[in-house]
């Protein structure tokens, strides 16, 4: 059997994979990169950029048709919408595999299996197995969906992927689930004209958002003409002789079912730790996820895991720096991200972007703390945009004006909590916000405004004026 | 005649006056705000405001006809873009007027002139006067444009005025002057399918932006089928007897001769500051701009002049952040506000936005720089927007890794720079910008992948793959 030495072996392309790979081989290490399907992991196959393509091509088609100029009938091309995704999948996976290739990374094709802590064998798509010797091991293996209770078919009773890959619009469909996946795939069914209704088993959308930015989004989500069932348990779903689906539902107050196209089913994540060879390390896992320690190092030295395996969150970027770091931790050469401080983006119409605590959470501790509140109806940027649904909501701590948590429903709220990432990471508070200057008109402003009015002292909004 | 006793007198309505005058009221100081026009200046009246509603309605324009699922024939109806803006700019107006009244500032519609240094009269619109006593005087009267050697006439010889006004949109138009204002008009009509002229005197457009700036959004311009000419001074316009305009180019290969159906021409800013009593103060003015020191105070005790009318810079949030300082420093509460360190917005398709040394004023430095840069054809998210042209140049000292200057041309640039307006003004340089989190996919990882790129480390693009 061929045997081959590098530096580092990585197993997964996703970007907690990926982002190890280059680091490693930017830092001079020799680099094995192993992945059985295509380069880029959910993230660029299944995840963030399918949808987000999706979501734009949906927004476009909706703020037209909420203009005053639009003439005419601007109808929608939804195979020309899943192909234009394809098309940017394709050209992005093909980029991350140049940058791999001329930074000096070995790409192998197949499964990779631990013989031992520093061996790992592959097999590749022909049969045939390599057996690779490093030093270090980056297992970056994503994770998969487990969809009990119910069983895709592909046609009525879909999977994010089947939805990511359907020919036709249809005409109704039920969102299961109102995590950021759920909210993101009901706004872009609902823009593009399809029926939507989402269906969440606990008492509120996007549980993991503050209390208010999860009760405003559902209230735009229900302006736009989807309905929104919460306390709403998916127990069943069955095929109809005529084709639709029926959900059986258990609510507060009983059973209920609704009847639509299809139905989109949630997964429960279950790290991708099976077939590794895991068992003769003695490498430990939890509901199949890699236990790691703050290096993202597992209970093996040397073998450190990374993205989704290591259960942890699912963010691309928090995979993306995990890898980043994990490196830099042994070549001793670390960028310092803070891995814990991880910005959370939904791309609805409006955005969602927060880091850091909820209002919940700034409760629940002993120190004071202090709101800031910005609402997009008094932006007059959002006025210029024709989006002035929204709020940015900063929470801060009442004695040294810390920043602790970032709230923002708002156009391009995805791009604006980057600038509360970067205060928080590195330790500016409220009176630095303040003494920044954005450019007018912006929608950046409403860090000055909120920050201003945690002491009221907002220039371009008065509480009360607006809905704040 | 009536008389009043304020602490603090506004004169002139716009960011630099408005924001003054609510910050004192916040402060719990008596104010009176003279205004002989609409409140917003020229920042919501004829600047930023309106231009940036029709930009951005022919910005989603252009983004459908580039989409590859536009189906129909999508129609612009002009009349209903002006309509939209004038409804934007009344309800902002109004937004300012209510915080501005809710605030217990006292607001007097009329022409403000000084008896002395803390006299003020006011001849209202009914022809009355009031006299107003005050402590502290703001001038924030503005500029007005100068237009020799041309003489507009509204209606093919337009001054910005008349093109925010027009009732519909002309076949061809010439704009003369490439700055902010110029690249702006040009973008928004040809967006909309008029034939456009840019000309310019000088080598190159937007002369204040980085060199590479410059010529990338050229390059964008034309290839929109705009044609700019540069080192051509416009000398002349004539207008001929089938209603067109004929306008008289100096360039360096002689005199030239355009034809249009409009031309729009610029104007130099010249301060508000005739009529006002100065000359009884003994108040220093160059070219009609009021002198002022680091706080923006005049050579006369307690009058300072904020916004256009002081000359040092001709942006909203110049005025706005000046306004809000000026009341700091005499109350000893100051926000720190580094009116300095401005950003600079163009709101182009994609934008521009800049802050902090070019190139070449790196250059002309001693100090050692280099330079970290991410083109928007290596971001995904670029990608899902469809707007892949730009790029993000960072600028940093050599030696401490100190950010000297930004420049971004890309989707939503004139956000993202706040986030390097904030660093910079909180002195965080490259390392700190590496060591934050970004979400996957933004904009905003450009940051990341810029500070990455000046130690040659960048992880999603590699110099050469696509063109940087």
């Amino acid at each position: 059997m061929e045997e081959r030495k590098y530096d580092v072996v990585v197993l997964g392309g996703g970007p907690g994979g990926y982002g190890g790979a280059i680091r490693a081989a930017i830092k001079g290490l020799r680099v094995c990169l192993v992945e059985r399907d295509r380069m880029g992991g959910t993230c660029l196959n299944w995840g963030c950029f399918p949808t987000k393509c999706l979501l734009r091509d949906a927004q476009l088609f909706s703020e037209v048709r909420e203009s005053q100029w639009f003439e005419g009938e601007l109808k929608i091309n939804f195979q020309k919408v899943i192909e234009r995704k394809d098309n940017v999948i394709n050209s992005l996976i093909q980029g991350i595999e140049t940058v791999l290739l001329n930074r000096g990374v070995t790409i192998l094709e197949g499964d990779g299996k631990f013989l031992g802590s520093r061996d790992v064998i592959v097999e590749k798509k022909d049969g045939s197995e390599v057996k690779l010797n490093a030093e270090r091991f980056i297992i970056a293996t994503g994770a998969r969906l487990d969809f009990s209770p119910f069983t895709p078919d592909g046609e009525r009773i879909l999977t994010s992927r089947d939805a990511l890959t359907l020919k036709k619009l249809p005409k109704s469909i039920a969102v299961i689930g109102c995590g950021r996946r759920g909210v993101e795939f009901g706004s872009f069914f609902r823009s593009l004209g399809c029926n939507v209704v989402l269906v969440e088993k606990s008492e509120r959308i996007l549980l993991q958002e503050d209390i208010e930015i999860s009760h405003r989004l559902r209230r735009i989500l229900v302006n736009m003409g989807i309905k929104v069932i919460v306390n709403g348990e998916a127990v069943g779903a069955e095929i109809t002789s005529e084709g639709g689906v029926v959900l059986t539902l258990l609510t507060p107050k009983g059973e209920n079912k609704i009847e639509v196209e299809k139905a989109l089913i949630p997964g429960k994540r279950v790290g991708n730790t099976q077939n590794l060879g895991l068992e003769l390390l003695g490498i430990t896992t939890k509901d199949h996820f890699l236990e790691v320690n703050t290096k993202s190092e597992t209970s093996v030295s040397g073998i450190y895991a990374t993205g989704d395996v290591n259960g942890l969150g699912f963010f691309a970027h928090k995979a993306l720096t995990e890898g980043i770091s994990v490196v830099d931790h042994f070549t001793d050469n670390s960028l310092r991200i803070n891995t814990l401080l991880i910005p959370r983006c939904t791309y609805t119409n409006p955005e969602i972007g927060s880091i850091g605590l909820t209002q919940m959470e700034a409760e629940r501790r002993e120190e004071e703390f202090t709101i800031g509140k910005f609402p997009m109806g008094a932006s007059g940027r959002a006025a210029t945009l024709n989006q002035t649904q929204g709020v940015m909501k900063i929470i801060s701590g009442k004695k040294f004006g810390e920043i602790l948590g970032v709230h923002i429903l708002a156009p391009q709220a995805t791009e604006l909590i980057s600038l509360a990432s970067l205060a928080m990471r590195n330790e500016l508070g409220i009176e630095e916000l303040k003494a920044t200057m954005y450019g007018h008109p912006t929608l950046s402003e409403a860090f000055f405004e909120s920050a201003l009015d945690i002491g009221g002292e907002a220039i371009h909004f008065l509480k009360g004026n607006v809905e704040g």
